[in-house]
């Protein structure tokens, strides 16, 4: 290895020393996002946005095959529209953004450029609701929002987020119900499928549910260095949003009734997630299927006659199957080429130089593994294939193994400081549902609650916190 | 024809009677956008989105072709950095929004919500480039923009509207000129090949052009009241933005150089060009490639044995091929449900009642000509084919034959404005190069010009304005 690329992985901080100052580099080295002029908002670049186009790809199809349709709501909400759910409003407008002024005259009302989009949702629904017969509403729109959040880091936690977010009423409690957790399934799914990170399905407790909702549901991820992220949630209103906003029907008997209403979103941080699922000190490591470029040809010895055609031909062939990139840069040797496409994270390398030609092979090396093989120049699309499948599944294995080892049980709140202290992670305990121990909890030891999973489990028959009667099996977390 | 869809019929005002209303109607009935609390914001509803999402998936993919790259920047752009392009700012300032409070505290600067990006693509550019062989930048995003407007329609002019903003940076000024006309022949594809109308292709005044610009080119589009309609643009900027942003890389010869750029942009006012190029009397009327429903199937006798069930095996036959609808709402007749889906400007309507069923027919009845046929079960999938691209090819010749029709020469400008005042359209003149004759037309017969077209013609020696000696070929019309 020569100084140049020595020098080039030596900029990427350690994973295991400074985990945070190791994300921002590869935010930025990978080329996935910058941070721009106006404080907390970030670029999203290229490389970046090219993967939030695939789990865009992804969802917006699953979500169409649940009949939800697209719209577009306007960006900008009137104060007085804001204001009148109460929960929600003192939930969101410690943090909005206000236009005060518009074509140069100050407005007669401010408008918030939108935090989220229930209060907008819930006044059209209103206006375009009257019978039973037009039920269900099942609309999603895909757009950004803003935040004002005090700290921020590119993708986790920024001023402005891309999203979808999706807003349906229905007719009956128990098919709103239903579709909000169906909507927790599609990100279940695209979080384990796509971006090949297990999860972790449960409700949130009533202290961590959206400002407004009767129930958010929440999908839990582990990061590599055992802190949690929340990936998606979907929550279930009941009718307080459809009573505020008088969103009413005629329903099959005739009676006037209150719709039932879900909202339900996932967000560019899904980008941050995969990052910090997968990620070594090689750089990024991107899941196959999500990845915008799923193989990258380096030529060797580019120069030698033939070599650079050759690697066309293949280029040529292979971008038919696979998101293929071919690199003939000049001005950088075969070597640091290896670590750039190692430190972007594109799960196949394939070098082809002039002795494999003349063999007819070429050589592949798996950015999950690190494993080389040589393979014949005719069984490339076949092997690549088969690859793509197994670095799918090494790289969810070796996430669910991750979980699940960081995943303990503790019966007392010394015991879940320890843990957490040692090892971070998830910790379950028994939990006899006050907010009292959920606040302790918080208090000793800096981990919010994550869920009540939906899978149960009798660790106990007491609180791990207080030791009175415990209601749920509840599991904890530091978080992102 | 019963009392109910009588009066349905009737509530779409008279095309040829106020065809501004007819329009208005036409949104709103059609399900396609709707009025919004926020003054000049719409909503807009599935149908309408899902006609943009046909244009986005056209365009997106040719753009892709092309080399260019989806980004996301912010939404927000600092007022000192609107500042730094004189033209620019002179431009933009008037119209847009402030934002001055973030997080309940005063901003120490004032920040607009984006009423186009050049600014911060510049800017980001200039933090990105440094050499020729990271050239070109092809960048493209897909968002919202404000506008401050006070006058607004839904669609043709809102405060908020949904766009794509391509921003690109090259190394000499021969490949952005080029890249430019690249550009505007995308947008002439599209909304030729896509939405079948003819356009008109040119360059913009000094006048008319963007601010900032050093050329901008049009798509100019003429809607079925004679009135154009510019449809797309594509502008060069030369080296403007980059002397003011200090987009400087180093060139083959090691020198320092500042890059050339171009932006480019069509918006959701592509849905109003549909609209009123193609809709009559009876509603909407849209080309099969970007309609959201190609086909309705409508059941007739929906209670009768059977009719139901064949209805629905057709429909599953081909959604597979097809985007379909099937129309089983009970509370509707047959009568109603044809008035109300040709209102809507589905291409095919699919008739199926108990007697086609025994003969084994169904009866196809086209929404452009309004012409019915009656086509074998086994032979419908074929016919369907052949349909849309017939009914395609129809719209566009019938829309050409329009331009045609409204396309006129004057010599002078008592003939501009007499053609005007009968009959709206095109009018082509000879102009001898001058914004004071530019500035005379449009005071005297209320028409910008629309561009100088690429495809020139030799009308006369002189201006048709001033009598001096003529430069240039020009196209004028009244707009929206």
């Amino acid at each position: 290895m020569g100084n140049k690329e020595k020098e080039f992985v030596q900029e990427i901080t350690n994973i295991d020393e400074d985990f945070a100052q190791w994300y921002t580099d590869i935010v930025i080295k990978a080329d996935l996002a910058d941070y721009t002029d106006v404080k907390g908002f970030v670029a999203i670049k290229p490389y970046g946005y090219a993967i939030w186009e695939n789990i865009q790809n992804y969802e917006d199809k699953k979500f169409k095959e649940h009949g939800v349709k697209n719209i577009s709501m306007p960006v900008l909400i009137p104060e007085s529209l804001l204001n009148m759910e109460k929960d929600h409003v003192e939930g969101f407008a410690p943090e909005v953004a206000w236009v005060t002024i518009g074509g140069e005259e100050e407005l007669e009302e401010r408008l918030c450029v939108r935090p989220t989009s229930e209060t907008i949702f819930s006044k059209m629904y209103s206006k375009w609701l009257s019978s039973w017969r037009e039920l269900p509403f099942l609309y999603n729109q895909w757009c950004s929002v803003l935040r004002w959040e005090k700290e921020t880091r590119p993708f986790l936690r920024s001023r402005e987020f891309l999203w979808q977010e999706g807003h349906t009423i229905h007719s009956t409690e128990k098919e709103a119900e239903e579709f909000t957790l169906a909507m927790l399934d599609v990100y279940a799914d695209t979080i384990e499928n796509l971006l090949a990170i297990p999860v972790l399905k449960g409700r949130k407790t009533v202290k961590e549910q959206f400002a407004g909702a009767k129930a958010t549901y929440t999908v839990e991820t582990l990061m590599h260095d055992g802190r949690a992220l929340q990936a998606g949630t979907s929550h279930y209103f009941g009718q307080n949003f459809s009573k505020a906003f008088d969103i009413k029907f005629q329903n099959k008997e005739g009676k006037e009734e209150f719709a039932y209403q879900t909202s339900w979103g996932t967000t560019t941080r899904l980008i941050g997630a995969v990052i910090m699922a997968h990620g070594d000190n090689r750089g990024l490591k991107l899941p196959p299927r999500v990845a915008p470029i799923q193989a990258v040809i380096v030529p060797v010895a580019l120069h030698k006659d033939g070599v650079k055609e050759k690697a066309e031909e293949l280029y040529n062939n292979l971008k038919k199957k696979f998101r293929m990139e071919l690199d003939v840069r000049e001005q950088y040797s075969p070597g640091f080429k290896f670590n750039d496409w190692e430190m972007r994270g594109v799960p196949v390398r394939i070098e082809i130089g002039p002795r494999d030609i003349e063999e007819g092979v070429v050589v592949l090396v798996r950015r999950d593994t690190l494993e080389k093989e040589t393979v014949k120049i005719e069984k490339i699309e076949d092997r690549l294939n088969e690859l793509m499948e197994e670095i799918q599944n090494n790289m969810y294995n070796a996430c669910l193994k991750n979980m699940e080892e960081k995943t303990s049980v503790a019966y007392s709140l010394e015991e879940m400081q320890k843990i957490l202290d040692d090892n971070q992670g998830f910790v379950k305990t028994m939990w006899c549902g006050s907010q009292e121990c959920e606040d302790k909890v918080k208090e000793v030891t800096g981990a919010p609650s994550r869920c009540m999973p939906f899978e149960q489990e009798h660790l106990a028959d007491t609180c791990a916190i207080c030791g009175k009667k415990a209601e749920k099996m509840i599991v904890w977390g530091r978080q992102y």
